[in-house]
Order: structure tokens, then sequence, then C-alpha cells
């Protein structure tokens, strides 16, 4: 009873598949998860969708608004559960869950009640998926990326921090302001640290190739009379700036982090700035992660690219890798 | 100062125009006005957005945060501002806009406060673009779609209310479920009040052209052992679920909104349910709106389709045509 | 030598996958093969591409006039060989090669042509990717579905033809320039044998629901004063007609076999008229392919939508299956 | 008569537009022409396309084509004729129209009759669509932009030629290749005359802000040892080469051209090579059009990004403006 119209009305012939080939995870269903799950959804990135965390009704109640839009989608299955193994068979897991620093505590406690949660979810997902990408978003990305490769056994090029991803965006969008000309034509890279100790690539900044440091050699330094350094300053203080105007960031980081979903499930080779572990590179000696310019693909980082960064940029990386070694000594694993 | 770069690097043809040809502007920043401008801004549906609303900093928070994004998006143009004129040469202008429920006011309370801020809000709109869109998003949606025309002074086919396309959505979800089979592929109208009276059309109803009351003649009827009214009721209380479960709703509005923008600024003579002026339709004698089958183009509703409703259907239209020509009346314009 | 720069640019971290995920083959580079190879390309469909014919020219002319657009492409890999190894791993092999009709032979004569010609392709394409989908593109469809069902050895559910989708897609413009209503609003199905003796489900042809067949209750008879059946001897005369007017046809079937590959690599459940595997379905009972609405997944043909058919249409769609089946044992397989 | 159903089924509440906001017409239907069509088509650049021809069959043949994709597809509008009332309203005209060098035939001779073609096309364009744009993709491009902009009196901006878009195209995708990244990640500008004497701009080839020429200061030298050069070489080949495998070049300049319009139409300030009055620039004297980067949005040029170019980049920028001149002389106009 109940499926008789089913029954008039379709032969089965064979069974569908369980789960389909592009499958992502996200665990964690604040605005940052559910503005990752939303633009992966309007963009036809993924064809299967799972959310996870521990607020259950919150997850139904989101998975039900996602679904409810689907009629207007191309047909991408989407899943909510506090049960991991609605995860299974997973490409990519994307994990935005985390506690946000609360008054007078100290970033190495953040951070240390933040492994704890990784402690909790990333055995999980490993054990429904034990293939699977992981792409880091929680905060702060580039020790929770390195948290997230220690506690999962996975290969380093699987571990992915989204990074200066967002940065790099924001500085070309700025960019573009500038100039008017579209933040796709604008170029220019942000690595290191995601946030206050990003590092702005000056000599790569570039329109159709041509060099802005070749225009003004004095860009990116504090007595640059364009005071081009003002757009790096306000890359560091987007976020602080739309968490006191909105209260939280959202929208921008759900594009970036679907647009890496997005080059990994098509195996683009694309080259984005993302949070990848970077002892050897540019004389950094500690076992962190840190945004550099990756080729990435289906498995993951297929390469790094090398910039010639100046020494300035050199000794910011470095001092950025010997912070993160600290803090990550610092916790208990 | 300040320029130079950019006079070195580019010489300056032609100046940009100041508008773009398919700009939407989205009148309120809450999740329902923020879910439709991330949709329509993913799903590359304008060129251009502007975000009109009285709160500044969350206008200029979400602004940023979706400038921020742009970099992987084709390059839209966000604007915001609580000033309207940022608004000019709009396409469509899309009302989110308005206050909620409180406790123990009474529905047309609502109304009289919503027609209020109505009434600040639309001639401005008109002031900036005198041949725009509007539509309606904000509830209860057909007596405020009555009242944007009322107070908009525009033709009849120009003012649009999202009504039951969001119902006909999650209804044709809820079928797919059932079937396993795509939304798209699973065919159903919801038609007239959005909300509680909205009426399932159950003769419809088909897959493939199959129609379900072909195949159980009892559907829609609450003797139906399939219980297939079921969905419909559903559909009714999603509102109320997802509000329960998640506080809002957003993602579902945002995509149905957006793509009846798409079929309205690419022209593409789409039939959706959308709230439109229904004196005459199924013996409808009121001045009121109501969602039926309409299909948009560039200029707005073309044309309703007239369905072949069951007495029972026509009633349950009849009956919310008179309570919204009743409450139309209460309401001080 | 000749590769320093690569050196110095970047540090290989993980070798990239050799194939990826959602992999295409088409055999035959024509004007259908490379229609079709066009419209996954633009639309985003697949990740990888292998174009497989034996003129050698051709196909690399083709290939290289594919990759030359790339950089404005999502980075989609475009092979081209003589070779069947680069299609190894292929999730869907179109096949779109053949010999035409030539004056004086007769039909079986054609098949046979055709059928010894899948017997040199189709062992290949299982070979190196045993778990493939087959979409059989060249004419005369059906019975070649059949054939490459036969030579492959694969499950019925694997292998389709791409059949009455372009037929229906066909139907439903014409209605659309009849009611100017868009095309995706106008429901129709087309099944049967694709070409002249299709059939047009007149029962289910409707818009939003409203059956035409209840308007007009002499829709696509001979006496019907509106001569709807006009639309379907359109359908009919459409091959001819475009053979005759530019000599081949190649966009539309293009499309359509885009739009079934999509709806197999992302596993949407759609709804489409393809050549199935048809014995038991409204009284047939040869072992024959003509073409019925499928449920479409990402391990093909999921289930078979049950049209309720007049005595008339299924008396057609039984002679066809006649016909197909003594067209198939005069063949020497 | 044969207007019943349409009159039950539909109520008319507003005529429709007789043509939408974003129309582009395609003068010739060859090969390049109808690539350009199915990629505006499948990449939802336009919202209607007029082709324009000499050959009725051909046109007629090539519309029905597309029209009968266009239920998969979101709906355009799709007309063809060999009168140019038709393209009434465009946005954009593309001219792909244009004789080919005959054995024997010189250089000057085969502009001559391209211009006498063009002076029959240009007006009637220009008199349905007095404020539109032209994209010039016939050969040979500069002169024939130049032709265009004579003989339309249409300022310089609104007049672009596909120029060496398709030349860096091919280009990124061959560095691409040799570099095993995503061709959207490698950043390279060929400028100048499309074709043989085209002018790759060494000093901006870089992926991710990193100059090739600073890891190999011989890149584009003759005595490079990597010999970088060779991609040059190859994409001034490329033409020549796919001529003579597959007889004509189509899906690449149907994608750029796409491109282009997209650009345009939507007023995305990208940057890309094209065809551009260049008067003025790095030292050219004659009134000729070349290829330089161009910010382009929906009034057509907006900017000219100004290249430091090497003493030898200019001297062949400068000899081809002199050829160019000079060939543009002996035109009779």
């Amino acid at each position: 009873m109940g499926e008789e119209i089913k029954e008039k009305l379709l032969k089965l012939v064979n069974d569908p598949v369980p789960t389909s080939g592009s499958k992502v995870t996200i665990v964690g269903v604040g605005q940052v998860g559910m503005a990752c799950a939303f633009s992966i959804l309007t963009q036809h990135v993924a064809s299967e969708i799972a959310l996870v965390d521990v607020a259950q009704d919150k997850l139904t109640g989101e998975m039900m608004d996602l679904q409810h839009g689907l009629t207007f989608l191309s047909n991408v299955r989407v899943q909510a559960s506090t049960d991991y193994s609605i995860t299974a068979g997973s490409k990519i897991c994307i994990l935005t869950a985390g506690a946000r620093q609360i008054e007078g505590e100290s970033r190495l406690d953040l951070v240390q009640r933040n492994v704890n949660i990784f402690k909790c979810i990333i055995p999980k997902l490993i054990e429904y998926s034990p293939d699977t990408i992981l792409i880091v978003v929680s905060n702060p990305v580039d020790v929770l990326t390195y948290a997230a490769w220690k506690l999962s056994g996975l290969p380093k090029y699987k571990v992915i921090g989204s990074g200066t991803n967002l940065d790099s965006s924001r500085f070309r969008f700025l960019m573009s302001e500038k100039l008017n000309i579209a933040p796709s034509s604008c170029h220019g890279w942000i690595i290191g640290e995601h946030g206050d100790s990003s590092v702005p690539v000056w000599s790569g900044v570039n329109v159709a190739g041509v060099r802005l440091a070749d225009l003004n050699s004095d860009i990116g330094m504090e007595n640059d009379p364009e005071d081009w350094i003002r757009i790096h300053k306000e890359v560091v203080e987007s976020a602080y700036n739309i968490i006191k105007l909105k209260g939280y960031t959202s929208w921008a980081i759900g594009i970036s982090v679907s647009v890496l979903c997005n080059a990994i499930l098509k195996n683009q080779h694309c080259v984005y700035a993302v949070s990848t572990y970077v002892k050897g590179y540019h004389g950094i000696e500690q076992d962190v992660f840190l945004s550099l310019p990756c080729v990435l693909g289906e498995n993951g980082v297929n390469s790094v690219v090398l910039q010639n960064l100046s020494k300035q940029e050199r000794i910011q990386l470095q001092r950025s890798a010997s912070t993160l070694g600290s803090v990550q000594e610092g916790v208990a694993w």
C-alpha cells in the first residue's frame, strides 16, 4: 500500500546506484557550511550533498530548504543526518564545524577546542570515505588543516585548507574596483597564513601580463604615494569588518570553496592558493600547512607553483610557519 | 595621485555604461533577500544587482561579502545603499522587505503594517525605474502583490507575486521522493493563495504525460488509501516546519525567485505559477492577485494558462479571492 | 632539456590521475559526433572526452580545433586516436559511426553493413571500459542499439539508443511555435521507432498539466480541423528536410545526446524517451529496442514509465517491433 | 481555425516583446558562423539569435536544426532569413561572411572582394540596428575590421575584430600541455595581426604571477634550448594545419567569439585581445586595426591595456600596421 501508483507508473529495470560519483559532504551547517552547500548546488558542482552536524533540528531544516529548490536545479541528492553513515563514498569532505573564539580565550585554547572537535569528526569521515579529499574551512584554517592531516592519516596532497583562496579573491576584487576591470582579469596572489599575516606577492600582480610593479616600483611599500598596500590592508580587515557589519562572513567563502570542489571533481588542473603542506618550500622547516598556489586535480594537490619571493616575503612566510609550529606543539593530540 | 598605475596601464577609449541592461534590485537584505541575491549571482541571471534596505551596516556587510566572491563569477556589479538612486534603470525590482507577524497581531494589522512599508518603498522604485517589473516576495504575498500594483501605477502584467511557484516546487520535490524520479520530471501545479489555502490541481499531476489521477482516481481525496494528499499537506506545513527547525526559510525561495528573474530577463516564455491579477478567471469577481500558471516574458506576464478546474478547486480559489478582497477593503490605502 | 621551466616553476607533489571520473568516448567524428562533442564541451557535461575514428587526419584536426577553445571552458581533457586504448575508463561511449544508405541499397543491407562496423568497434570499447554505458546514435538507431547490446554482452539497462528523445524535442519545439510558449513548458512524448514510424502519445500532450486532448478531442486525428497531426508529420519529415537543406543534421542531435550524458553522469533520474529493451511492454513480444520514457541514472536505465496507450498506439508499437524483429533475424551476427 | 486550442488554453494578457534585450545577429552560416551560433546557444549567451546569409536553403536547414534542440536549452529565439529586417534591434552583429582566397589570387584582390561583400552587408545591419556593436570574424580580420568601421560609420569602440583572442587561446592551450596546468591558469597574450605576423608578448607569459621569462631569460628566442618559441610557431601554423586536416576551423573560433559576446552582453569588463583601432599605440601611425588587450563592456571597447613591449615587438606591430595601411590604401572603397 502507498506504492500502488508507483507500481502502475514505473517498471523497475535496475536499482539506482546508492551513491553517485561526485558526492560532497559538508560538516557543519552554520552560515559558512550552508553558503558552501548552496553555492555547490546552484553551480552544479556535485551530484550529491550530505550535510552533517550535531544540531538535528537545524540540519533537517536546512536540508528541507535546499531540497525544496531542487525542482529548478539539476537533481542533486541532498541528505542530512547526525549519523556519518550518510557520508559514505564522498569524493570531498568539507569541514566548516568548529568553535569560535570566546572573549578572553587564548588562540591556543581555541585551537585545542577545535582540534578536539576534529578528533570526533575526522575518524568518522575517513571510516566512511577512506579515499576522500578533505577541505578544511574552519578557523584558524592553517593549524586545523594540519590537524585534519594528522588525524586523518591521509596523504598530504589529499588534505587542503581553503586558505588564502578567499584572500586572493578579495584582493582581486579590490584591485578591480581601483582599475574598473573585471576581477577575473585582475591577477594577484595572496599566500601564507590566512588572515592577518597573509602575504601579498606584489611581483606577480598584473593585468594582461603587465606587472603593476613595473609601472610603480613602490607598489606594496608603505611609502607608495598611490597606497596600493591599502588593498592588502583591506583584505586583512575584510573578515573583521564584515563580521562587525553583518555578524559573520558566508557568501564569498561559500563561492571560494565551491570553486575548489569544482576544480577537484572535474579534474581541472587549475591553480588556486590553498593551504598545503609547506615544509621545504621557501626555507620553511616546520611540519605546517600554509597557502601557496597549487595545481588541483581529481586526487588533490598535484603540484605547487614555486614563486620567486622577495626576502621580505620569505621572512613573513617563515615567521608564520614558526608561529604555527609553536601552536601545533602546544596542542594535545 | 592614486591613479598613476591606472593611467599608465589603461588608455580610456569610451566611458563604460553607468548601468547595464539586465539590472535587478532587491529591497530587503534579510535571509530571503540575500538568498535571492546569491542565487541570482551564482546562476549568472543578472549583470548588475542593487541592494536596498534601511539597515546600513547589514547592507554594507552583505554587499562586501558578495563582492568578495565575484572573482570566481562573471563580473556582476553589486551595489548597496539606503538611497534608492542606486536602483535606477532596474529591469526587475524584488521586494522582500516587510514586517513579520507578531504575537497577538491580527492578519489585517500585519497587512496594514506591510502596506505602510510598501508605501515608502514603491514610489521610490518607480521613480528611478519607471518601466520596471515588480516581483513581490514579502508575505502575505498575494495581498502585497495587489498593494504593489495599486501603489506603483504599473500595468497589471508588470506586477508579479512569487506566489505558489515555491509551493509547486515543494510539491514536485515530495512527489519525486515518492517516485524516485527527478523533480524536474515530476509535474504538478499548486495554484491560488500562497500558503495554507493553496490548491493542488490533481488533474494535472503527471509523469511523462501519464496522469496519476488515471492510475488512482482517489488521488488527492481524503479517502485515498495511498494518501497522496499528504504531499500537499506537507507543502502547506513546509514553511512552518522549516521556520520551527531553522528559524526562517531562504534557499528554496531564493532559487524560485531567481528562476522567475531568469525567465523574464531572457524572455523565455516559460510557464510558472505566480501571483497575478485574477479577476475574471475561474469565476473570481474581486480585484485580487492569486497564483495561476503564467507565461513570463521580458515585459512581464504575457498569458495566463486556463486550467480546467474541478468544482471544488474553483470554490477554493473563489473563497481565497473573497477573503483577500475583504482584507484589502480593510486596508487604509 | 625542454623541461627546465617546468622544473623551476612546479614542484610535483602527486601524479595527476591518468583518467578522470566523468569520461565520455565518442566513436565517429562526422558532423553528428562532433556536434555531440562540442555540446558536451560547451555545457560542461564531462571532464574528459576521447574521440575515436578511422580517419586519422580528420580526427587530429577536430581534436586540435576543440582543444584550442579549452582556455575559455573548464579544462576538459580532449584526446583523439584511431587506437581504442585512449577510451579506457569511459563512463559513457557514444556511437555515431556508421555507413549511410546508398542508392538502391535495401534497408537490411544497410543494417548489415553497420552491424559489421559495430562488430569491430564494440568489443574494443568493452575491452577498455568493461562497465561503460553505450549510447547508440547511428541509424537505424533501434536495430543498432539491439546490435550494440548483443555484441557488447552488457546488461540491457546499460545500452541506450538516442531514439525519440530528438523526435520529442522537435515535437515540443513545433508545439511551442504554435502556442508561443517555451518548448521546455510544452510537454509531449514521441515514442517507438525513431523516424517514420514514431508514435506521438497525444493523451499526454499538455501545458501546465492541461491536456490538449481535453480541449480538442480530435487532436492527432486526420479529421482534426486544427490539424495538430501536422506537427507530428513535420517531426517525421524533419530529418529529411534538414538533410535536403543543409546536407545532414547535427546540432539538435548533439544537444539531445549531451542531455542524456548529463542525466547519466550526474545521476539525475530525469525521464527521457530513449531506445531501450521493450519486450514485455505494451504487448511487444520481440527481443527489440524501441523508445519509451525511461528514468536515467548513473548506471543506465533505472525504470521505464508505463504510459496508458490507445489501442492504435499499441498497434503501431507492435508493428514496429515486428518489423525490427524481422530485420534483426535477417542479420548475420 | 487552427487557433482553437490556443484560445481555450491561454488568455493573452500582454503582447510579448517583438525583440528581446540580448539579441545577436550572425551573418554567414558557414562552419564558422554556425559554430559561433551553437556556442552562443549552448552557453546561454544571448536570448535571441538571427541568422542571415544569401543561401536560403542552408539558412533554413541550419535554423531548423538549432531550433530542434531548444527544448533542452533556455528558450532562445532563433530566426533566419535572407532579409535583414529580422536583425532589427541586435546588440551585436557578428560577421563571418566572406570569400576565401582562391589559387593565384593576390591578398589585395581577396580583400577587395570581401570589402565588396561588406559593402552590401554592413549598411543593412546598421539600418536595422543603428546602435549595434560589430564583431568581425571574416579574414583577413584586421583589414576587414577596418572596413567594417569605415563602412558602418560607427564609433571606433563599437567595431571589434575577433583578432588574436583565438591565437592567445591556442597559445595558452599549448602552454598548458607543456606544463600540465589548466589553460585558464596559463597566461599569455598574442597581439598584433591575427595569423602569421602575430606577436607573442613573452614578458607577460606567467603562471600564478611567475614570469616564465624570469625562469628562462631566453624564452621566445630562437636560441632558447627549451624552444618555447615552438609554441608560437604552432599557434601560427594552427589554422593551416587544421584546414589541412579537417578542411576548415570552427570550434575554437566559435567559442572564442561567444566569449566576446558574453563579455559585452553582460558588461563584464573582462580583458581580451581583440582587433581595435590602434593609431597612436606603440608608435603606430596608420589608421589600422590590430589586436591589443581590450577591456570589453556593454558599449564596446572601454579601454586598451598598454603593455610594455620590447623594441622587437614594437617593430613587428609597426610593420604589420604599415602593411595593413598599404593594403587599405589599395582598396577601392
